[in-house]
């Protein structure tokens, strides 16, 4: 029986990631850890950060929503334990501001690191200054009601991706990546030695040594037809 | 005869709302506000500050423009007086940059505390300088020309909400709301109301009280069915 | 023949503007310089700072790229000079992260002052902490790969604009704009007359003159037959 | 007092305009209508017909409706007229197929002749077999709840114009345009004598005559300084 | 491990559901299988059809593209079979034309009834007159390579909605529904409940009987504090 | 100096293709047309025809325009020649109804074959009454005015592509391509061999025959990594 975005539920207990490995994860940001896992699990690019130069990890808290409606809101927080993150999917396109700086400090007296949802949120002004982070399709004061129920805690599609309660959510000033949970040890190996590697080209190349020579390219290109010319004078009468 | 619209008119006196209203607007900001008057009166989404953390209200002078021709804002600027925002709706789509920073100049020396308009804007560096603040759909830099009359407080429609010239207009980092002027005061009340109960609330609930049990909101959600399962195993064979 | 977009081709010599005038467009700025040039040269207003309070200009070096392929960004490196900007342009729309850290190092050893292109990029907060200024279509993670042909140094088409190589870039908070190298010079002094011309506008304006009396707008609306009425109620009447 | 986009309230009785008006704006179509009242009136270009060739004019029914809630359109069903449009705006962006087959069969059984929304609808196939005309944002089949009151017959804001009940609605291929009610008889003259002076025209301009000529344009044109050339080469060598 | 858009794999035997279940589901079309599942699994409302008047049903046979890259269709087509419908996700956003009248003959030789795909589709004149019916976010002639690995029957997230392969894709006029395999048959007795319950409620409606006894909605809209009024002047004086 | 876009001016006399190459590009159509000049000069995406199952090929005689003002039109018209296209691009985005039925009777009289622009269309159903054929931007009945100059046959850029007068342009229901005149005959050739090529390969696949085998793909799949496996389950466990 599939769960997905299944209606009207509310799951208590849901595996989490170790805090180390979310640790591991915040210090590798969005890029990193999306080339780690083959370059998937990123949220669409219309999910930006309200503020900047904040890099966050924590355990998927999913809440399922209907359009215009925050019910489900104040059914997640319940749920929620230091280290998540309320990752907000809902079942059709709506910008509204589901969410605003009461709920944050609810959520921060529960010890939630962040919000992610694929919605508008409001209070952005308060919200950066209480320092709680989000990442939102909109920033739109728009009210919502409290009238249909979602869900807590059940997979949901977000932003283009499926997220399950427990997987670990890595969000940057460049946008949102999700790791399934049972492969974030892999990952957060494959992001250290990507990091590791990184390092020292980074060094090469602010040095001034040419990525066609570090990542020996030269042939490649030549084999595939890449054509010098000197001039666009040469070119044009060529 | 409706004048919603209407062009090539220029409508010398309006009726202004009292500075002290105003001044309680700023305070309320957007969110608050739109939430008193009963959830309307917000611009669209689209309206964006080129500033943070801004919070302003004044009186609309209301300018109708022509895509691509700013020819209007130098009529309006004569009809502005101190506490005046300018509310500039165009009458077909158009995100060119109408509005910069000598404009800005001659409305700062009026008094005027802020822009607001369904157009492009330039010089936005310019103008966070001089502390202006603008909310509009666009910073672009293409320019306009001086050609096609429009109006000045004439009632218009811009981005998607209805404004009587002398309406009240806050704008903060959510958005833009405009409150009709006869409403301003039972408004600005229930905007009163609202922020004494939420500061209450949000004490409460940053000391980690539910919204669950805050609301009672419990019988509710089992009356439309909320069901608590333990796990996601439970569900799936349930 | 025409060499637009053309791929598979580097062209190793292009003609570059002297680094005066490009000074000079830096202090103009976008708005200005495009006024200067008769309001063309702007590229789409999707093409926005991922920082704030930056204005560079620079010669195009173009790079022609494949959707998610940035490939090509390699073989531009090699070909760049102090006081260069990379300007690129995708054969079809793609906002995925062409762009990050490591080859702004790479670009910065080189003396390249920025990045310009209707693409995505990656790594943001990365980039600005470098202080190596951007111009992109989205910031977003999404990683590319290596593996078909594009063009360096070409004259490409690049959001919505013409623009051969060598040609003068100038980007800031309004957007980017591009002047032609052959008319450097006559744009340069356009755009000095202009500030020259405005610098007087702003302090009229600022000490309260109108606009309407400084340009002597009066006499054509008049002619146009704008009307002036009292209150909305005479208009009404009327 | 302020009704526009008032919630929880329907209107019993609304004035319109006779039919015999209204088949004269049906015949008429939109951009002739939007021209004759002065280029006012349009909804915004999202607003797009489900069907092709199908003129019609009648009387607004407004309905104001929550995101992804229907429940209004019950309600409204009650309060139409034969010759009546349904006008439906929500209080937030939103696309859902709130109309469908079976609400259009209770509107056909009452003489309504088209709906017109801010809105997706669905069963889209099925409505062209119906023959009821339908102009909405979108076509999408996601479902929508009934839980949340909106209002019948309030003047509403809806795709950027405001619009009081009884006001009339064209709609065709070219998209919908709003004529307030006591400017109808006023409209439908002008837009008689724009057709009259258009047929004229188009038969001149049929036979090859140039609007240039027909229009007396040749004068301005030269005045503005309109310069021709006879080639390109002539054009860059002066 | 998580096996959600995994690149670099063919899964050659897939599950695929029986041909009469795929026959009920073209006969129910979208909007009453969404219904029927709980209001879930509709793809973004981008997807829409080349055609019209055409309900298709088949299994998934999911395909995992690169940007601008059509390799992997090839790979896909030697894997369907009779009763397939082709679905297609990119692993990010690209409308290039992927698929054009070459590659629908190959799908047609093998008996797949449809293309479903987040991309871009070219030729479609011809595959209109093929009667080849195709769902795609956009239609562009720009072609693509085949240079980069994807997947075949993979699970995939497309247009929002996570795919199994061997899921019921239907498509319709209103957009694309997916049903997950396993439940299909309890949706498909779902949807037929809908369908008779609906027939009568049509009928009921078309005869002028309302929704609001159908439902029997008045007491909830009146316990909601719904309130009639006889005229817009009562309300504005009340 | 660069004439790209430049404003004020009307050139007389331009360079034809000779009329059996524009029949040779209406046979081929924009794909394969697109194809042989090497993936270039597609219009962009947003360039949508107002009808179905049309192609035309035909000269472009470029019209540059202001946004909202359509005066140009006028004198462009007297610039055609039987065969022409008129080609035209606002000099910043703008969607009015610049173009509708007397306008386009003006151009058949003089023997135009379409109208192609990145701007907006109205009286779209007389247009297709007329069999006159349109690509455009969007379909609204927005008037606009004439009081700003453009141009005639200057090279523009249209929808990200640049134009030179007499280019060819080639139109039909996938889109729009521009092949530079100096180009026409070599892209004809290229295409003619594609068209003769694709002939043969759709016979194979229409007859079963895989395009992994007629373009010998297997290899090459192979080499970069491909992996068949015979299940889900085969994968999940490997």
């Amino acid at each position: 029986m599939s769960l997905v975005n299944k209606k009207g539920v509310v799951v208590r207990n849901i595996a989490r990631a170790e805090s180390d490995i979310l640790s591991r994860f915040a210090r590798y940001g969005v890029a990193t850890t999306h080339e780690a896992q083959g370059r998937s699990g990123l949220l669409d690019v219309r999910i930006r950060p309200i503020q900047q130069n904040r890099t966050v990890a924590g355990s998927a808290v999913t809440v399922l929503v209907s359009p215009g409606d925050n019910w489900m809101f104040h059914v997640a927080v319940e749920q929620c334990q230091p280290g998540d993150i309320l990752l907000v999917a809902p079942t059709s396109d709506c910008h509204d501001g589901f969410f605003g700086d009461l709920l944050a400090s609810s959520l921060q007296a529960r010890g939630v690191v962040a919000l992610v949802g694929d919605i508008g949120i409001r209070d952005s002004q308060t919200l950066r200054e209480m320092n709680f982070p989000v990442w939102s399709r909109a920033v739109y004061a728009q009210g919502t009601v409290k009238a249909t129920l979602g869900s807590v805690n059940v997979p949901v599609t977000c932003a283009g991706q499926l997220v399950n309660p427990g997987d670990i959510i890595v969000a940057d000033d460049d946008g949102v990546v999700v790791v399934p949970r049972e492969q974030a040890t892999a990952v957060a190996e494959a992001a250290q030695k990507r990091e590791d590697a990184e390092e020292g080209k980074r060094q090469r190349l602010a040095a001034g040594e040419l990525g066609l020579d570090i990542y020996q390219m030269r042939p490649q290109l030549a084999e595939k037809g890449l054509r010098y010319v000197d001039s666009l004078d040469e070119l044009k009468n060529s």
